[in-house]
């Protein structure tokens, strides 16, 4: 057994069964290996940003740590990006790199880079194998680091000849060291401090769906205080029958608002809340200067057991029970779209279970806004603010979840990053609904500016602003990946799209045609 | 003038005059300060590998230095690949990425990342500047960084507040530090090693073309040598009128034959040759054994002064000459399609001064076979390896050189990684006519698989080399960025796309089917 095939036996010893790859030259040891191994599904993605938000989008819905397969370091800095989100997310990712045979580094090859330099500039967790006897012992650290403080990064370099020499038995990984739990006393006072007038719980981490998050509900029932979400919750459920939170958004105004009652702010799997960029004169957290801040339980920390401390400390017990949200659908629309058409639309159509990923940008809040009453459904959104996210995560989403509808719901300058994705949707029969709204250009941009206080659009900033001349045509990129496609400008054509979506086996995009 | 303004004045006042552009929310000050300044042209990239990749084929083909606009760190990653390959290129470009305002650092904030290890881990140079007063002399020190040791990556990393603080007046660059000459006994025992029987000057770096290439021509016609050049020349020109030389190939084994007779290797401007990847029984460099090799002038040296010194030293001058290579057309192809008709009527119809940017893979050796008696023209290739470099590099090209014909030949697995920059040669109109050689597949990866004596190839393997099932329609892709688009099965088809192609003002894609 060589060294690639010890690795591959290892991952499949300890449940790591999905591989995304983007292989290169360097992997074919690798290749082979899983020629080998049928119960390993591999899933080709035409860019590695496909591999890399694909195994967050899979990792967040599965819980399971997924492998991706990369090319020397140019390959590692396509999935950058997403590895990016995914770090921001607690997702856990094994990534395989390939490097040069350890003998042929000395050579100044087109190929050679600093492998590990750019790996580190984003894992948790960096390591390159000395010889293929290390391999299956160093897979199955890096799984373990995967699986540590909740979810992590973590990148193993394999040199050729490591996967081609002679390998060693599979290795079960060691189980994560314990998570870091939350002193007594903190959470007496996090306790007391719920009880107050203008509490508020804010969870987030892994506490956005399931069970953690039915405890946060039935202690923020039992305490009267608000649970709240920040704005990048890897997975929220939300819609009829989740429990009854309030969300962060984008803009520092709105929150600012939002937490303007707020005088007690207890964190549990969330970090403080922060302005996603500063502002001249502006502050850099929308946090109430007279508000308390008990940073309980960091995302990297045991959340579960922070909460059921909490819940002890304050008599929330599963008859507690939580407030729900109801179902509340609105009218289909009719006549030309708006995004609020397009939200209500998309509302009325959502099926019950549902997965959203949204990267719609500019287009969030209506989104979200006529979604919070919808069947209830898990969303994922970017966590780290690196567009290109959507479609891959979709793609993993899909692959963890085959028995749920997804909806990648992107803005087009988004969907530009990594429109690859369509394809591996295509090929893979993934049952996803791709809405792209085209608001030709990153409309985003122009708020900011004007964040900024600057008004005037001359040339060269419109040029960089608008994806105009010419314009996108989406279904005609979605047909060249072999998905199918169709435009709405109407509230008709749109509902019909979306049934058409449904009927469809695999995937398919709707271009949603703003004015 | 605030930071950003400087930075741009610097810019201009440097003769630094394009910007291939994805402004994210960080650099907004930056765009606004642009938008100020319209002799700086603008390019917008809908990804960032496609602003590093024209960055590079920019400066291949014009000899200066272009700034990129990038965001934060992943930004950066997604830039990563094609900065890689400029990097083995020695070409010369500014990347500048925004920061979060540094009073913002503190917040872990979504975007927060690893601005500086992403950066040093493929850039030659790297700085975060401290404050706004900073910046315009960072910015003249990232301009002669970039300049220097032939060209290098450099990267200015931007925090927010920098770009709106007030800022100082525009700097000059200072002269790069002066190249490292060869010693005049290296350069006396390399004009000996080049009289004696199987002596070769092998030439690379800036070498590849103009009064260098001329010189070394006349080097090798007074001295008896062979001239050849590895694989990766950033720029090489050839076809008719072109200096006769020999090029290094991809397989170990051809290059094994070419280098076969070879005794003495003088080494000007170009890296010791050697393989691409290592692979298990095989030489990692196809020098042969009994050849002594001369590294005179490593590529980030002074390679036209040291040409200089071993003309002098052989008495060779501009009246000694060189061999040329002559005009010798194929016929024009006629029937179904093969790699060796393509090539033939791309060489039939190849203008005179024409622009190749070369990434197709596996069809490459056909297509340099029959172009080299073509009319004359220069040939960019991808220098570090790291595929989806042709269409980005194609696009700078054609922004650096308006009239002159840009031919970007791609695999369609290549093609794919980048595909984005085919909307911005629609955008600025370039003349590129791109041909997607549509194998679909990774044919390389077979020939990988193979070339480690791994000869059976199962389902896991099959579904990571074929980009099948479905099949890229090369035709919508193009359609959807806006650009007219051909598929050819015939050669009837392929010329007349070809002619379509030279009657189209802008890009045309054709894409070739190959059987």
């Amino acid at each position: 057994m060589n060294g690639a095939e010890s690795l591959v036996k290892t991952f499949l010893a300890n449940d790591v069964t999905v591989c995304f790859a983007n292989p290169g030259t360097s992997e074919m040891h690798f290749v082979a290996a899983l020629d080998n191994h049928p119960d390993m599904r591999c899933v080709l993605c035409l860019f590695e940003g496909g591999t890399s938000g694909a195994a967050d989008g899979y990792y967040r819905m599965s819980g399971k740590v997924a492998a991706t397969m990369l090319h020397l370091a140019p390959g590692f800095g396509n999935a950058f990006a997403n590895l990016h989100n995914a770090r921001k997310a607690g997702s856990g990712i094994v990534n395989v790199m390939g490097d040069h045979a350890t003998y042929h580094l000395k050579y100044e090859s087109p190929l050679r880079g600093n492998t590990s330099g750019v790996s580190q500039a984003v894992s948790h967790w960096t390591r390159t194998s000395e010889d293929a006897s290390a391999v299956s012992g160093d897979g199955a650290a890096a799984i373990r680091a995967a699986r540590s403080r909740g979810g992590q990064i973590a990148t193993l370099i394999l040199p050729a000849d490591t996967a081609w020499m002679e390998g060693t038995a599979p290795q079960i990984a060691a189980p994560p060291p314990a998570l870091h739990r939350s002193e007594p006393e903190k959470i007496a006072a996090a306790a007391r401090a719920l009880r107050r007038p203008g509490a508020a719980l804010m969870i987030g981490g892994t506490a956005g769906h399931g069970a953690m998050q039915e405890l946060a509900g039935s202690i923020a029932r039992a305490t009267g205080a608000r649970l709240m979400a920040p704005l990048q919750v890897p997975r929220l459920r939300r819609g009829a029958g989740a429990p009854c939170m309030e969300s962060l958004a984008y803009p520092v105004e709105v929150n600012l608002t939002i937490l303007a009652e707020v005088k007690e702010l207890v964190l549990c799997g969330a970090n403080p809340p922060v302005s996603f960029f500063a502002y001249p004169g502006k502050p850099g957290t929308p946090i109430p200067p007279d508000c308390r801040v008990q940073a309980l339980c960091a995302p990297d920390m045991d959340i579960e057991g922070t909460l059921h401390a909490l819940a002890d400390a304050v008599g929330a017990d599963a008859k507690t029970g939580t407030e729900r949200v109801t179902l509340d659908l609105p009218d289909l629309p009719s006549g030309p779209l708006s995004i609020g058409k397009v939200a209500d639309a998309l509302a009325v159509m959502l099926p019950e279970d549902a997965i959203l990923v949204n990267e719609s940008v500019t287009s969030t809040a209506p989104l979200l806004q006529a979604t919070a009453h919808a069947r209830g459904h898990d969303l994922l959104v970017t966590t780290g603010g690196a567009i290109g996210q959507c479609l891959p995560a979709a793609s993993g989403a899909a692959i963890a979840c085959p028995d749920r509808s997804v909806f990648a719901l992107s803005g087009d300058g988004s969907a530009m990053y990594t429109l690859q994705s369509l394809w591996t949707m295509a090929r893979e029969r993934l049952d996803v609904t791709v809405l792209v709204f085209a608001n030709r250009g990153y409309q985003i941009l122009r708020g900011e500016l004007a964040n900024l206080g600057i008004e005037q659009v001359g040339r060269n900033a419109t040029r960089m602003f608008d994806v105009e001349d010419p314009t996108l045509d989406w279904c005609s990129l979605a047909k060249g990946h072999g998905v199918p496609a169709a435009r709405a400008q109407t509230s008709e054509q749109l509902i019909e799209a979306l049934k058409n979506a449904k009927q469809t086996v695999g995937p398919y995009l709707i271009e949603v045609a703003l004015p």
